[in-house]
């Protein structure tokens, strides 16, 4: 087999069999195939697509490509949460700990934010001490004695992945549908859950602007893990105004702790119920969602999925009080409130370019490996449907200087956009995908069902 | 600028600016885009295409990012003749001391060949001691003193070129009617003749399969070289089975030198004859194509084209003396006849896996750098539409060994097709691409005209 041969093929539109795929990774993981060639191969992907089996393929060649952590075989069942990726989304922060005080043990391995978008890491990092750097061993220990373990992303798990993110990023070949999917997967197979629950974020603030498109990549990767024998299903919630209130690091922190405690914002508590629920009901944790639902309100109300979080961050190094007090968490030294110039209603906050700000502000990076600022971001005091009067706070503002709140204002200003008619506050959940449970159903049915 | 932003409109199918082209070439050239992000946008360009006026300005940045020769500043005019490559193509090392012999001067630089089709400079290197890496000063002193000059294709001369083709070779986006043609074109364009005429090769044995598709690209480089001021005109030709009888280098060079002797095969004269007189009314060396076949035939007759050829060989340190008498050339040690395994009509004759035997006799490379044998190579016997007897010989092979005689015995018979009833021998000059001279004629129209 040589690459140009498998390049060509696709370019011309031909399906790849399982051994050119597997050939191929394998080869540039090894360093045989050059990073030139998978640019081009990856750029024939966009122009050709890959088929359900290709990308079962190339998802299994990525996620071979290193080590793999088999977390199942250690603990069993044992869940992971994925969102791709949105602004404000903190819901893996208290989702992770409701279910593994509701005895659903999560293995979480996570990414750092690049972008518009925040990252788990990143927000857990806010915690003093907290490692997030886990050999295998220690993650395996941890996920063993306390039924959670949250770790950054490592670097022998699917390391194809890594090679080829990192092409595609200065390629222009991210926007995949099947490598998008492959390179999502690879990395939860490596790292072996037996269940698995995708949050597929859609709208102007996602890497997916379109439910249709959104459909597409949850069907996808749904398929893939099913494949693969981990038990999937997918969630595909709304982008189009952050998520919840809070944007940064240690803000998203004490938003998602505030849920913990049964006083976070409704759209984040609610979204947050609803995978757990969704979860428990997968691994056999609880028949019917009431009954889950119950079970998760129980772990909330009786204080257990907070200390839940509070021992996990004691056993990996982190300062638990922060946990408890989120006062102690790190704070900006300026704090300025961003006053609406006009009243009405709020139709539409760009989701983007608040991540945008918050990047500017110092909460993200641009590039990989930029220094960030765990306490600085923001809280958005209306969101899509609120009324505001002119002159009332929108947002505040937190930073590092009065020159930063100055550029953060003017930007934050055009993320609004206003309506004189009331407006409906938007749907957060759109929908959901998961492979057809009958077994006279063809290998890769997908059910999709409105949510309720 | 930025690469990413370039490669992604590409992708998406938009027109780039001159400017953004520019900026493009420049960079890959200097080291800040790399080969990864030039795979991507050449497999874009095969996705998208380009039109006229992207072609254009990718060949001009391309003529542009090295040293230019501007050769017409020293001898004008002056012309330049160039083949896309073919099986047996030896047209060139006749019609050039041929025109220049006729008074138009030949600056020819040209490559070394690569897979099934030959390279003039391998079959110029047949000659004891022929130097074809002549410094810039050495061509036009040459040229101004010969009216010839004949050289390998100088490194310095769009340099961007070879960095691209090198990667395009290797990740399947060689085929590209636009990036062929900037390829082409912007070598042409940094040598700088004043006249061009363009051998696109059609058929099974060339790069283009069909006459669509050679039209197509003698279309797009002919507007190319008119836009940057080279009067540039194509003929297009058949490579359905090989040019003439000859295939390798010494063979080949002494078959044109029959051609120069008016003993070479019809094919091949014809075409040389097309070509010169073509060239020779478009410089105005003659008023019509009586007048300049005429004064080809006088120069071959009076032996002054063979002269030019052994007067610049000599001055280029080659030994004139195998120009005159070619027995001098290189012989391979074995020859043997391939027969017919039956009889009846050659119906065609595979030009490309007859030019693949001649590599595997080592006549050729299949990777660059390889070494190269000048003695062997094929001489057919028997051409499309002879009628041929059982046992009768068809090819002579010139090998180093009888294992590779068989080899090629077994691989020849292949390459020949058969046919009961009588096969009409198929025309070799196939078309004319030449903008319209008229001036109130839109910018980019050109006019074919099918050969009389």
């Amino acid at each position: 087999m040589n690459a140009v041969e498998i390049i060509r093929a696709k370019r011309l539109g031909q399906v790849l069999t399982t051994d050119q795929i597997a050939w191929l990774i394998r080869s540039y993981t090894d360093g045989d195939v050059a990073d030139y060639q998978m640019a081009a191969f990856c750029m024939a992907v966009l122009w050709r697509d890959m088929d359900a089996r290709e990308t079962v393929d190339l998802t299994l060649a990525m996620a071979r490509s290193g080590s793999e952590l088999r977390v199942r075989d250690a603990v069993s069942p044992v869940a992971d949460k994925h969102s791709t990726g949105g602004v404000g989304d903190k819901v893996t922060l208290a989702a992770a700990p409701l279910l593994a005080a509701c005895g659903l043990p999560v293995a979480k391995m996570t990414g750092r934010g690049l972008g518009h978008t925040g990252g788990t890491v990143d927000k857990l990092e806010s915690i003093s001490g907290l490692r997030m750097g886990l050999d295998p061993a220690e993650f395996l220990a941890i996920l063993r004695q306390h039924a959670l373990a949250l770790a950054a992303q490592s670097a022998d798990l699917a390391p194809a992945d890594g090679k080829l993110y990192a092409v595609r990023d200065v390629t222009a070949t991210v926007d995949s549908v099947p490598l998008i999917a492959a390179s999502i997967m690879s990395k939860k197979l490596a790292v072996g859950p037996s269940h698995l629950l995708l949050d597929v974020k859609v709208g102007s603030g996602a890497f997916m602007k379109t439910l249709g498109a959104g459909r597409r990549l949850a069907r996808v990767m749904v398929a893939i893990g099913e494949d693969a024998g981990v038990r999937t299903q997918a969630v595909l919630s709304s982008m189009d105004q952050p998520l919840g209130y809070a944007v940064g690091n240690a803000l998203e922190l004490a938003e998602a702790l505030a849920v913990l405690r049964g006083e976070g914002p409704a759209d984040i508590a609610a979204l947050c119920e609803h995978e757990v629920v969704t979860l428990l009901v997968m691994a056999g944790m609880a028949r019917t969602h009431p009954q889950a639902a119950a079970r998760a309100r129980r772990a909330l109300t009786s204080g257990a999925a907070l200390a839940k979080l509070a021992e996990v961050v004691a056993a990996q190094g982190g300062d638990a009080r922060q946990i408890e007090d989120p006062s102690r968490l790190p704070r900006a030294p300026i704090r300025r409130e961003v006053r609406a110039e006009r009243g009405g209603y709020v139709a539409a906050i760009d989701a983007e370019g608040v991540g945008m700000v918050a990047v500017q502000l110092g909460a993200g990076r641009l590039r990989k490996g930029d220094a960030i600022d765990h306490a600085v971001g923001l809280v958005l005091k209306a969101k899509v449907g609120d009324r505001v009067a002119k002159n009332q706070p929108i947002v505040e503002v937190h930073a590092r200087t009065e020159t930063d709140v100055r550029a953060a204002r003017d930007a934050l200003l055009r993320c609004y956009h206003w309506s004189e008619a009331p407006v409906a506050a938007p749907p957060l959940i759109l929908g959901m995908v998961a492979r057809r449970p009958r077994r006279d159903m063809p290998a890769h049915a997908t059910a999709e069902a409105a949510h309720p």
